[in-house]
């Protein structure tokens, strides 16, 4: 399936899964909207977060149209699902919102780890979750965020587990890819950040860990949605966790040397 | 102090320490000369393990010369301290191995972690061996080694301790430098790789553990020492670890883009 067709289904109602394995070798992104009074200072703490909040398009006020990831998909309806905030709870899950738009919201789409995944894989580096095709396990952690007004709190982090022989390779790849989380956070002992149990994630699914593999930590594009929590703004809409917006845009485009 | 300089009051016996923190800037490099009837088996020995052994230049037999680490260095009195070794012992150690020359010496000439650690600290990531004047620990380890005729055994690693925050971009910068052992080949855990005691390095002298650090492990070229002990070659000279060959290269040659 083209991204084209994958949100053409889902504008039609006709798409209701988690993209994860739809569109390989696409970016998929994380939306976070918020009002405009809003929108000045999310744009800020994503330049004072960039590793778990890489901001690659912009829109609005008064648009809801790509034009960057994508010639011009409807942010309205085009990913499958969304969540409705209000005060920093979700009030309602729904996959079209139309009838919640307003004239001054701002979308803001951020990288995604998917986009570096392709690049491990490729690279002879296993992920079990792809393969037993789970969604891959988050945790909240006590990493703080710089906050910029009212957006606070703490990085929500995705894991892997990687064989030892390779976990240097898999930070080395990553670090390449810097608008989609780049290298990891940490390595190993999840208990220095705040994780207690690898077994319980906060969001996603847990993977068994077998011998001689170590957890990996990668910045999560899910930590805005943590802040929504924790900063209590008024009002937001995001996607739902694995249902992202599927872009135009390749995930060899965000390849970069960054230690040139 | 110019490479030329040490190379030169080396070679004039006026020149006695270990050559860390000596032509900041200049490639430093392992030293094994073996006969000419084992120097195929250990030059594919180096192709089979090019972490540990990356070789950089090969000079001889009949030769002891080097042209291109450095334009024309006497490899018998130009490195500060040389060891003798017999059946996997050291019989000898000497400032000048005119004595022990013979005709059939194969000199290999291998990469050294000193010059990636020069990019570790330009990154900002501090490194307390060499803050505090002592040579890096070194760990023998049950990584095993691919064989080569009488060649075989472990790898021998070095151990730096860095900031759970600035793990993974260690590895990112280091693996950039392959030439010189790249990216490490372990994150943690030491009894992974079968160390017991951080605190009772096999070469180089221990460093304090800080809170939040994590012990990070990089191939090491002693590693053909540890070889020559586990396979008794009947002759051998090596550099004496922390006395190395001080070349006319500079580091920076040796970055690569290797994720191109």
């Amino acid at each position: 399936m083209t991204p084209q067709e994958l949100r053409r289904l889902s504008a039609a109602g006709e798409f209701h899964k988690p993209t994860a394995g739809y569109c390989d070798g696409y970016v998929q992104a994380n939306l976070l909207a918020v009002p405009s009074d809003y929108a000045d200072a999310f744009e800020q703490f994503c330049r004072n977060n960039p590793k778990p909040c890489p901001l690659l398009e912009k829109v609005g006020p008064g648009n809801h149209f790509t034009s960057y990831l994508s010639d011009g998909a409807n942010l309205l309806n085009t990913i499958p699902r969304y969540l409705i905030w209000e005060n920093g709870q979700i009030i309602n899950e729904v996959e079209d919102i139309s009838e919640h738009y307003r004239n001054d919201l701002v979308f803001f789409l951020l990288g995604c780890s998917f986009s570096f995944e392709e690049a491990l894989v490729k690279s002879g580096i296993a992920l079990r979750h792809l393969a037993q095709k789970k969604n891959v396990a988050m945790f909240n952690t006590t990493l703080a965020l710089q906050s910029s007004g009212p957006f606070s709190g703490n990085m929500v982090v995705s894991m892997r587990l990687i064989h030892r022989s390779l976990v240097a390779q898999a930070c080395a790849i990553t670090a390449h890819y810097p608008k989609v989380h780049g290298e990891p956070v940490h390595v190993g002992y999840p208990e220095l950040i705040g994780i207690d149990d690898l077994a319980k994630p906060d969001y996603g699914e847990p993977v068994e860990i077998k011998n001689e593999e170590i957890p990996v930590f990668w910045a999560c594009g899910v930590t805005p949605q943590n802040v929504l929590i924790q900063s209590k703004v008024s009002f937001a809409i995001t996607h739902a966790p694995g249902y992202m917006f599927v872009s135009d845009r390749k995930n060899t485009e965000y390849f970069q040397c960054v230690y040139q």
